[in-house]
């Protein structure tokens, strides 16, 4: 028997504005940061859960608030209880009547229960001595499916159907293990394409990217046609015909703007179009996929939750789906999301990058790979070289692929340190 | 000239679960509250600004805390230059890079930028010494389109097709300011039909919506088929054949159960179907739609903003669109939803209860009649006989109509002994 004595939050910002890393056309200057959580047991293991909502600055005392009024569920829980059953821990969370008025299922609300239920999640794994995609991986999968919520996902995926998915996925989990092991999962880098870089920066870290063996890389665009030709040109011409380029307009464009804009970057052979335009927009993306084909369109990182990729896929409106670890309700909803794409075979391809977004979401996709979707064809997860270091276990990419972790836990636990040394004391720019 | 020099903002609450006062399928006990928000001048003229977001409690800390990280953006700001251009405003909030990211346009974020836009309006009008939907309707078609963000719209409306309804709708401004003022805008109630409620009080409260002029009443439902039978017998026999009788899920079913609960209850005449569903599923709407016609669909309440309510009309997924002055980013958005409205020809029938809903919201309906839409047939604005005495000019609903209200403002004003009085301080249950 233990039980949960603090949950211990902290505003953790870092000035990355100050250096351009990270801006699109729509985010000039953000300050990765997270808004963090620490949960702290009485049991002897030492072992605590730590998990975090990814934000860019502002607000993030507004999202550590959020995760703190979720303290009063917790403090005083048995922990074995709630572990064993984190289908219950989710529904108790999304479905508490006053705090679902605040969403429902979206916005800081919603992302402050994913801090919560991934940090629960870590103190599972590393209770198990498993990393969480292992973890993850060798549940049966009716466990697997009790730890989803299938209410509002029936007229697309029905218990019983993802039951289906993960028993046909069950034979070669093994095998799928090993190929892990043995070749990691495949990786993309965003590093060289961020707006604020200039044309020499762009064109070194182009060729350092196929040095270092990524077989994707990631362009943003949106800002100015004529750049975004002139950097597109740029960018081909230094990784050769072979690299693939996807392009990222988060959320700059309408329906009209979008495939007019794309017509014109169509020659560079583009590997995909991101957040063509506002990411709730299920029915602006079908129209832009349609407009825009064959070029395929990914969205996925504001995602507002799994009601919202249901929807994306019975409308066709996204051929590559990008979960986010820490967009929506926390692992559960992840699972549900995996479990959607692959009834409606599409691919998944994270988003990461931010503060420990790729420590966290390789879990997810490793998951998948091994337990849900059972293949690693056409997919990737985004990889940004910012900010490892906080890590109490850091992403290891080497020749473009992700190795699978070892350590147990989730991927989310910032070193001490860092935390201390990065917790928010005011300051930086009120406006950019 | 004159500054903004303090935003004041209160927690407050009302223990309203005691008495099941708002009870339904999904909401079973909620203690109605205001995260609310005080604008503040170095004027003489003594003109405060203020708005809410209204919720339904735990969560409503977090709520003020997201007003309260605005502050830096209104703190010393020259007040003329800010009322002067409300759409700038509307803009540098939600298009804030770094704050967005906890949206976009949806969740805690995006409501507390509409307490302030709601709050700078109400200072707005107070200084024209105008109630809001007066100031509103007497501005010119090009003032209002300038107050509306067209960003993701103009694939359903464009800033010229917003342009030439509102210059078709000129002729007539003044008759239909003329006829609000003689006949007043229509209500219904909601009074009756909480679930928490007995068989007796049901009928009671029925009989007296009849004698107080209603034309319609509202039920909740989704809590148990047989207990919806009956307590819609009740109604049916109580109000007689010729007042309608709406009924509301509170986003209880699926698309499949939706269908199948509403073929039960179809023989009692239903003018409505409220909130079948999860209120961001478009989808499922326009589903559900199909599948319980002739019965209109109504959504919107929970609606995260202007995007949700373009989707929703333009898949026909609502038949009936329900605004609320409180759940998007204030008055500039809910014109947008007004423009899209009258574009596709839906009626609007706001919602309203909660604390301070009703007082705010016939504004924007009464704005609606005079230089939107132009007409009030099949339309209504929700009526709960909650808490009108703690608001400085509190609606008044007689005949089964709002009578227009006449004191300069937005009518989000609470009395300030009773947000002194109700300021939370701890305490209710943490859960139902």
């Amino acid at each position: 028997m233990s039980t949960i004595v603090s949950v211990d939050t902290s505003d953790i910002r870092f000035p990355t504005s100050l250096q351009l890393d990270g801006s699109d056309a729509m985010n000039p200057d953000p300050d990765y940061s997270a808004a963090y959580v620490r949960l702290v047991t009485d049991a002897e293991d030492g072992h605590d859960g730590h998990g975090f909502v990814f934000t860019i600055g502002r607000g993030n005392d507004v999202q550590t608030a959020a995760i703190d009024a979720l303290a009063p569920f917790l403090l005083g829980r048995d922990v074995e209880s709630l572990l064993a059953d984190m289908g219950a821990v989710w529904r108790e969370l999304v479905w508490d009547s006053q705090l679902r008025w605040l969403g429902p299922e979206k916005g800081v609300m919603h992302m402050a229960i994913g801090a919560v239920v991934n940090a629960l999640w870590d103190l599972k794994a590393k209770r198990a001595g498993l990393p969480l995609w292992q973890l993850l991986a060798r549940m049966t999968p009716e466990e697997i499916v009790d730890l989803v919520d299938f209410r509002y996902l029936s007229d697309a995926l029905t218990r019983e159907e993802a039951l289906d998915l993960l028993r046909a996925a069950e034979p070669g989990r093994a095998e799928r293990e090993a190929a892990l092991f043995a070749d990691g999962y495949p990786a993309y880098t965003t590093t060289p394409g961020w707006l604020g870089y200039s044309d020499e920066k762009l064109e070194r870290l182009c060729h350092e990217a196929v040095a270092d063996g990524f077989s994707q890389i990631k362009l943003k665009v949106g800002g100015d046609l004529d750049d975004d030709i002139r950097r597109l040109r740029i960018a081909r011409e230094a990784v050769g015909p072979d690299i693939r380029i996807a392009v990222d307009a988060n959320q700059r464009w309408d329906v009209g703007s979008a495939i007019e804009w794309m017509s014109h970057l169509a020659e560079f052979d583009i590997a995909w179009i991101e957040e063509p335009t506002n990411p709730d927009d299920v029915l602006a993306h079908a129209a832009i996929a349609r407009g825009v084909a064959p070029i395929p369109v990914a969205t996925g990182e504001h995602g507002g939750g799994r009601v919202m990729f249901k929807q994306m896929l019975q409308a066709e409106a996204l051929q590559v789906l990008q979960i986010d670890a820490t967009r929506v309700a926390g692992v559960n909803e992840n699972i549900a999301i995996l479990l959607l794409a692959a009834k409606f075979g599409v691919r998944v391809c994270p988003h990461a990058g931010g503060v420990g977004l790729c420590e966290a979401v390789q879990h997810l996709s490793m998951f998948d790979f091994v337990a849900v979707s059972g293949t690693r064809e056409g997919r990737m997860i985004e990889y940004v070289n910012h900010l490892h270091e906080h890590f109490a276990t850091p992403t290891d990419v080497r020749d473009g692929v992700y190795r699978a972790p070892l350590a147990p836990g989730n991927g989310m636990e910032m070193l001490a340190a860092s935390r201390e040394e990065h917790t928010f004391r005011g300051e930086f720019a009120l406006r950019g």
